[in-house]
């Protein structure tokens, strides 16, 4: 057994679906959560430049006695898992494979991605989706309006409803049969999204499956949380937490605590 | 007389705004733009990023036979203005100091600043508005999204008149009787503004007055062109030029040629 906590990181509240995932299959585990707000949204940012903060977080959460952390950004996973893999060691964990995998056992023959620009920009998801089959049609769209109207608490409103339908209406155009979130922002639009695809897509969030491993990853090696007291989340931000705390009330029905660290000191 | 050009920059397509102007009030000058939409918006950027990104395009420009540049972004004349004139000479203009001599004429009590969130953070609007004024009650409101709206040409639509009414329907309820536009994107979203503002508060476009200025400058100094050939204006942009040449056409009911700069290198 390994009581430590498990670290997740994002360049915002988009995270906070991945902590909700580790809620429901990993209930007895403790976070340490550390959400950018000061330098978010990363997706128009340059690769160097997400590195470098990637690297930040991960100097910091280090100091949080944590087991293992969970890249839950995209963005971040594309750009920097594999400098801070290298960097930091192998108990680091991305959330685009174990997507791809999920988006896989779903589709039938069209996948339709959506993402921040730099996420589609860099074209990874193709290349993962190719290295593993070459019968998939794949439609992307980089979506840079939904992390911002997130993180500035545009959420379930006319605004989040009409700019999904805006993005996700070409891709339904086009046939698809999947739709695969790839940020980690988008479940939080999900309302909107499934009005936008009219229910007759699968929406893949890669949280669900990025979970499942991280809970297979702890068992192999014994590193399950084994305390029976109620775990209790730490969460820090860099900048602002106000959109942070009504986020996290809007995913896991309770009031948060949020505490503010310099990351520009890690 | 000085038949070079002026140069304009704006971290996109924002500036063409000021372009426009120069259109109307100096009809015989020619233009040499540079919108840096590969990096745009900067307004969630660093300050000192925005400063060297300022240098950067400020060198560009120095090689095209510039006279006079004009600083078209409210964020980089507020972050950078001082620090580029320091290092490159006092013939560059912003739009910062024009616009409030503007808002403070038309003001009776209550003026609403609108801008990006690295401009309403610095308070430099309320730094210069009290050291002129002491009796003028200021309502300022962050909008990200209405920079974000129109770099992926999305004006004029549900979208942005519904976003434009969710930033400016608090400061009118503030009873405000001026709008001031502290972003060169703005007055893009001039109809929606409107429409959230029904038409009840005077709203300031800051680049009117930057050029009146302008033009005071060249006539006081010789340096109007004075060639009777029809001006031809060059754009020039660091990334996507396509919804460039959509904002474009649908500000100066023209089609353009725009070409790209690799402006990391200078």
């Amino acid at each position: 057994m390994d009581n430590r906590r498990i670290g997740v990181f994002d360049s915002g509240v988009g995270g906070l679906t991945v902590v909700a995932e580790i809620s429901k299959q990993l209930p007895n585990e403790e976070v340490v959560y550390f959400g950018d707000t000061a330098r978010a949204p990363y997706g128009s940012r340059h690769e160097d430049t997400i590195t470098f903060f990637s690297k930040q977080i991960v100097r910091f959460l280090q100091t949080q006695n944590v087991k293992v952390i969970v890249v839950a950004c995209n963005t971040a996973t594309i750009t920097s898992l594999e400098h801070i893999k290298k960097e930091f060691g192998s108990h680091i964990l991305g959330v685009v494979e174990p997507g791809v995998i999920s988006a896989l056992e779903t589709t039938k023959s069209k996948i339709g991605i959506i993402g921040t620009q730099a996420t589609i920009k860099s074209k990874a998801y193709e290349k993962i989706i190719r290295n593993k089959r070459q019968d998939i049609e794949i439609f992307t769209k980089a979506c840079p309006l939904l992390v911002q109207l997130i993180e500035e608490g545009l959420i379930d409103n006319e605004i989040a409803d009409m700019t999904c339908k805006h993005y996700v209406e070409p891709l339904i155009k086009n046939g698809i049969d999947t739709l695969f979130l790839a940020c980690t922002h988008f479940p939080i639009h999900k309302k909107s999204i499934l009005k936008a695809t009219n229910e007759k897509v699968t929406i893949i969030d890669p949280a669900i499956k990025t979970i499942q491993s991280l809970k297979i990853l702890l068992e192999k090696e014994n590193m399950l949380r084994l305390e029976t007291n109620k775990p209790i989340n730490e969460l820090y931000v860099s900048g602002s937490s106000l959109n942070f705390k009504k986020i996290y009330k809007a995913i896991n029905k309770e009031e948060c605590v949020v505490k503010t660290v310099e990351i520009e000191n890690y």
